[in-house]
């Protein structure tokens, strides 16, 4: 492809700046980065960009009018990036990215600045080669991986001003290369943080062991409640709006086959795990989950120290599904852990974040041009998948604007976004581009 | 009291050495603190001392020979700390001790730098003054908090030349400063690192969650398994060998009452918890139990990740109790973690250190002769009591010399050994002198 490493020149010096939402004291690389994009929005063919001010980090906003008298679409992403950390577990450095056995290396080189970067390649293709039919607007946020607060805001405010048919946004994965798929749905997701707080200080696990409550010891048995010993979540009423898939949806959502040996070598476990009755594509997106993300208290350090700790915490969270929502089911834990907190400790459950799951009708126009794209790419017959992931940010588009997205993404299981050594393959991000381009000649809205 | 200051400044001296045991790379201060302790010995009149390399941390030895014909007693202390961490929570430097309210504040102003210098201070007196009947040998070591490995090697070595009858330990609390007592029992330990692993790396919660599992919720379920919601031990045979008091020595042991009000208000906890029947004296004395002294995995940074994580950890301890024994304790608990564990997850445990419960005789001589003494010190009837702490060479001392240990210590429970400002009243550190000054004086081995 003409112009190939010219956009992987700029996503390279796009992938150095450590866009860490989730980090205070960040709002330096945050600006850097938007101003970065803004810039390669001008470069590569809008009319307008620019970076928009909110109380968190930039937006970064862009249009390309082609006429008063067509329809707009919108394409959105976002520049921010997980925490990189563990660090030691990287083999390079998540900001410094490195090119090898043609993938890249870095945080993220899928998530999402490399798929945002097949997007701006697209776009500046059809813009120079005259096929571009509808007008566009860019909305590109800093906040994705901690809720995109701002975003909803700035959205909620605009609505009036952005008048979209469609949005497209390049930030899923595909089943495999060998197997191109469209993401007609997302789940959701809660994140909380529980605090159990026990005595006012470390104390001797000697002196006033046997008659103090330890903060971890409840915190454990708290959260080992909460599920059966397949995963199955026990809160009452947590499954009350889960949508129970009937035998053909299911049929169709089993249609992939995957290879488990393959999925387990991928990730080194030795087994599967989780919800009886369900096979491992319906766990991992029509089915709800809790899993605790992160835990901390008491002693961390080397050797022993022989201690009950003053204080425990846990980072839970959990994927739902429709027709659940964040705010009902975000509410269900935080009272659930209140409630079955014995008294000897005091606790404190603080809602994170939330985001809705979402669906996308299998018969929408947009759907079935990007089906044909992948078709024409990969030579292989498209899948419709659900993916177990989220992005709170699109159904609060629908929930905002009316508007669909549609969910075109070019990541990899084996691209590890959100973990150490986070790498996108060359192929892929090349294959991304010509399908884009087919899709926007060829779509009619 | 004559030369009180002066011990308080060599005291001082000796707590700004940062003889943390557990720590790596620490040799250097913890070789200081031994020198330290030598050349105290010399000055405050042994006719010998000498710091002995070990494998681990030296031990410090010294003697003063009264006579060939008279019996020897051991003083022993160790002068290695517990880990300062979490240091936010210390109101002062740990090793910049500082005297505010007629406490010293620095970690080992008790346990057990503070106490050793009762011992010291006593011993200059009784020489200074010609009244030590019995030839004195010193022992202290440098690992106490990371299990004695290194004296209980040199203790085996050495155990045709060490002669004694008797020997003398402050490393213990009493009751309350008006209810000056002695340890006649202690608890044992067993310490333990667990260790589950998931997947091989960190994996997106959204993408894997409900098929993979996560090992911090396996970990919680293994730990939360372990005992019923009062803590008693679930593992079958842990109290197989667990010696149940009778009513009368019951009733001996609750003679001591607990203002359980002051008790709560001195750790801040609403409520006190433990086994069903027990008194809280009872819970922290006889009766075993299973604390997490530490837990972590996944992130535990600001804000929201959404993993599962590739592996949890959690340190546990257990205290013991007559007749349980640290090595059958330690392998129950091992082999309950290995045998519970799902499928799904490996797991490894790691036994890092263990030692035994105590029993000293109640008509024992010098265990009449101290309660005599601190009777004359507090003009209080003392108590016996069973700590719930655990000073795991004190059981080594006899199963290798065939010894008996008299733990007489001045330790009060707002001291707050292990824990951020920890601290040694001024009052107790010249009482703890007369009361063994009072001791040395009277004792007929």
């Amino acid at each position: 492809m003409k112009n190939y490493d010219y956009f992987i020149n700029d996503l390279l010096e796009f992938l150095k700046i450590p866009s860490v939402s989730a980090k205070q004291d960040n709002s330096e690389n945050m600006h850097k980065a938007a101003i970065f994009l803004k810039e390669i929005l001008l470069k590569y063919g809008a009319d307008y960009a620019e970076v928009i001010k909110t109380q968190g980090h930039p937006i970064v906003y862009g249009e390309k009018n082609v006429s008063k008298d067509t329809k707009t679409i919108i394409i959105y992403g976002h520049y921010d990036v997980m925490p990189a950390e563990p660090l030691e577990q990287w083999k390079t450095n998540p900001f410094e990215p490195v090119i090898t056995d043609n993938k890249i290396f870095a945080r993220g080189a899928n998530d999402d600045k490399g798929q945002i970067f097949i997007q701006l390649a697209a776009f500046k293709y059809v813009v120079e080669h005259n096929f571009l039919k509808y007008n566009v607007k860019f909305i590109f946020e800093g906040e994705e991986e901690i809720g995109s607060t701002s975003l909803k805001q700035w959205l909620t405010l605009n609505k009036e001003n952005i008048n979209a048919s469609l949005i497209v946004v390049s930030d899923t994965g595909m089943i495999d290369e060998n197997k191109p798929s469209i993401t007609i749905g997302l789940r959701g997701l809660v994140y909380l943080q529980i605090k159990v707080t026990g005595p006012l200080r470390d104390l001797h696990s000697g002196l006033y062991g046997g008659a103090v409550a330890n903060p971890i010891n409840i915190l454990c048995r708290l959260i080992a409640s909460v599920q059966d010993n397949n995963g199955k979540i026990l809160i009452p009423g947590f499954y009350d709006d889960v949508i129970e898939f009937d035998n053909n949806q299911r049929a169709l959502l089993n249609m992939v086959s995957i290879d488990e040996q393959k999925y387990k070598e991928e990730i080194g476990v030795k087994m599967l795990y989780g919800e009886q009755n369900y096979t491992l594509i319906e766990r991992t997106s029509i089915r709800p989950t809790f899993d605790v993300c992160g835990i901390w208290g008491g002693y961390m350090g080397e050797g022993s120290k022989t201690i009950i700790p003053s204080v425990a915490f846990a980072k839970v969270s959990s994927r739902i599904v429709p027709a659940q929502t964040s705010k009902k089911i975000a509410e269900l834990i935080k009272d659930y852990f209140i409630k079955v907190a014995p008294p000897y400790v005091s606790i404190e459950v603080d809602i994170l974040h939330g985001g809705e799951p979402y669906l996308m009708p299998l018969n929408h126009k947009a759907l079935i041009t990007a089906k044909e794209a992948l078709r024409s790419t990969y030579n292989i017959e498209p899948a419709f998948y659900i993916s177990g992931g989220s992005i709170p940010i699109i159904s609060e588009f629908e929930q905002i604007l009316g508007v669909k997205s549609l969910l075109l993404g070019f990541g990899l299981d084996s691209d590890a976004i959100h973990a150490p050594n986070e790498n996108f393959k060359l192929s892929q991000f090349e294959k991304g581009i010509k399908t884009l381009i087919e899709f926007y000649k060829n779509l009619e809205l």
